[in-house]
């Protein structure tokens, strides 16, 4: 058995509290799987007196996690604080600069700074490992860092924010509508007070900007990403997208075009009988494209004390198998000197099929002044029909178009022409139809 | 840039020319991944004149895998001649006895000698990485022996043989019956001439063997698994599967029970709406319940040159990152002699929900007389009833049950009791029911 690898928690919430719990509970079988034990010398948290249900008597305690970092006898700090700036990041860029290996769960903080820390961690000769920052428990880090070795990547999806899967699962089921679903959701505990990052996307494209920058080799570019929420998704769009064999999800999608690197997260039509639709509830689910695997499709729990923490100790585990100066790969796949631009497709240029539900006064002409505006623009309509809601009265009636593959201008420039042309009673709703198996 | 790591292959088939090409092809992205190049210095088969549309002039020709796995220059032997024995068994020892790394997608190797190999590498103090040898290019082995660190593991189940999970499929969608999809998909080269270690499920098990000894830590036990394959499967089974909600998927189930371990391999009704149900065709997939991460589902590629030839690939850069005398963890995620004996389940002790179909006499009573050995056998009825198929004729009806959570035994009992009666036309079907989300 060999030396115990000392590892430092910063963040004793949710998941750091796990991830103490775990690394006592199952101390003998790691070190069996480890060939040494891994012990939890020191934490830091902000209230030393808060009753956590686990025991960290035998720890030194800080009340600072950047002092954490830099205290002696520590082989490994597990940033757990979260926040792409403030403590977080100093508390990392210390561990790093104090030649420590660190192993954290901060999309945030990588989606921002993560280029400038792996370099940090090149310089030093560590690692930085961080399987918990993206869809929690399920392994896509190291599967797309490790097992895909040789792989040109085409395309990788996925539902990566818990909270929003959860939300549209609900809606589905229910019946009920965003507002009254996020309510529910905050009073449950599967949202939080302030939802906007989750709703409106936010996470999803911190978590996709780290997937990015692995499927393609490219620097991680988190401002290049083209962002909209679930917010806006009525039933009227979840009753018509079933109706048309589709299923709503909210998705980071990242994919390699001629024009560039798409990065996209948006509700997306999937088909129901595709794999990925099945994924319900808060569970996560990334599908990668590649030139000699295929499709590979990894779904599992995103969030959560637990499932976090079991990736946590995967790379608390990694560098304790690790012997001294062994370098698991570089951070993001390749050096980061080696790490192309992300040479951003424009959002216009993006290619595939559309559902387009307009809300019209129900007049003679309607239908065919709309047909005329996709033939304008040469977009394909695969079916176009007027579509009984309970909401129509006399004058309101609602249309469902769906579209072969065109591009977003066409259809942004369609949508332009129709709503001049003053049939629409309220903002055109446009939803993306993603290919999936 | 660091030296070259030498590749010494061992068998040209699909998978080992597959392997040339990538490694040729994607030379530079891989030398820039791993920090070092791959090269493949030498090659075996038992054909040199043989053009399988690569370049294998820069590398040494063996005629004997043996040879090759001894021959000096060589880092890392691959070994893809295939079969429990002979050759390849040979050369992963030789390999191994010389102190050469060993990747190998050899199922029945290693679930017939995977121990005593393990041991050999541990000794040796070198990698024996077998990535491709379950579930194509799904990273079920890096997932389990790497990710899952910590957790404690009760389920593992899995679609693992693509040419069952592709007939079952195509049973389903066209109506066919088993023997004339058998022979199609021999035509169509997705079965092989001798189908039988495909379709009696003996290929299932072998992989299942592996998964065991991950998710348990015991000892690989491939004699202790139950097996049954899908030549029995009619059209019967999937239509009245379909109609209760339920697809039929050969599933290889390990499963840590009070009385043991179970290992079973067998057709398995799942709920359609389940996400394994949603894997069609050749596509592998792998449940694995843990009590820290939860529930995580693979699915990808379970075959084919290309897929396969992902996972040695991705095995073969992990070799390449290793600096030297690192170890990996050990081959079975624990160091041989820690591995617990595997203390086999009783198949009659195995719980769950049973479909049972029967073809009986369409006489008076047949119904009352089998309510009344299953309440004999203290079974529970979710259902009972006479079914309508296009065999029926005046005298024969066929009886579908489906039981709630039930035993093996009982239901064995029940049907011997039932058949004893004298009611039966055919042999009774019995389908066991799996749990899945």
């Amino acid at each position: 058995m060999g030396e115990a690898l000392r590892v430092g928690i910063a963040g004793l919430g949710t998941v750091g509290a796990s991830v103490v719990r775990v690394l006592t509970e199952k101390a003998d079988e790691l070190a069996r799987q480890c060939g040494r034990p891994i012990e939890v010398v020191a934490v830091s948290a902000r209230d030393r007196s808060r009753d956590r249900g686990i025991d960290v008597s035998g720890a030194r305690w800080f009340d600072d996690p950047v002092e954490l970092a830099k205290a002696d006898g520590i082989d490994v700090v597990v940033e757990l604080v979260g926040g792409s700036e403030g403590s977080a990041r100093a508390c990392v860029k210390a561990g790093l600069e104090a030649g420590r290996h660190v192993v954290t769960a901060n999309k945030a903080l990588l989606a921002r700074h993560g280029l400038a820390l792996a370099e940090l961690a090149e310089k030093k000769g560590v690692l930085l490992n961080y399987e918990a920052a993206v869809a929690g428990g399920i392994p896509v880090i190291k599967t797309m860092r490790e097992s895909m070795a040789g792989n040109t990547v085409s395309r990788v999806f996925g539902i990566l924010n818990g909270t929003c899967n959860y939300m549209l699962t609900r809606m589905e089921a229910e019946g009920l509508s965003f507002e009254a679903c996020l309510a529910d959701a905050q009073r449950l505990g599967y949202a939080e007070a302030d939802p906007t990052a989750d709703v409106e996307g936010h996470d999803t494209a911190h978590k996709l900007a780290i997937l990015t920058s692995l499927a393609f080799g490219t620097k991680i570019a988190p401002d290049d990403i083209y962002i909209e929420g679930i917010s806006n998704i009525s039933q009227a769009d979840i009753r018509a997208a079933a109706e048309l064999g589709y299923r709503i999800k909210l998705l980071g999608v990242a994919q390699r075009t001629e024009s560039g690197i798409e990065q996209r997260v948006h509700p997306t039509m999937v088909p129901t009988a595709s794999v990925i639709a099945q994924v319900h509830g808060v569970t996560n689910a990334v599908a990668i494209e590649t030139d000699i695997l295929g499709e590979l499709l990894l779904s599992g729990p995103g969030a959560g004390g637990n499932a976090t923490a079991s990736a946590v100790i995967g790379d608390l585990a990694d560098i304790a198998k690790s012997s001294p100066g062994f370098q698991h790969g570089p951070v993001f796949g390749r050096p980061v000197k080696e790490l192309a631009p992300c040479r951003k497709a424009k959002m216009r240029a993006h290619a595939g099929g559309y559902f387009i539900r307009l809300t019209v006064h129900d007049r003679i002409g309607v239908i065919a002044a709309i047909a005329k505006r996709m033939a304008d623009n040469e977009i394909s309509l695969e079916s176009i029909v007027q579509h009984a809601t309970d909401k129509d009265t006399a004058d309101r009636k609602t249309v469902i178009l769906v579209t072969h593959e065109t591009t977003e201008a066409a259809v942004r420039k369609a949508v332009d022409g129709i709503t001049k042309d003053g049939h629409l009673i309220d903002k055109a709703q446009v939803i993306r139809i993603e290919r999936a198996a």
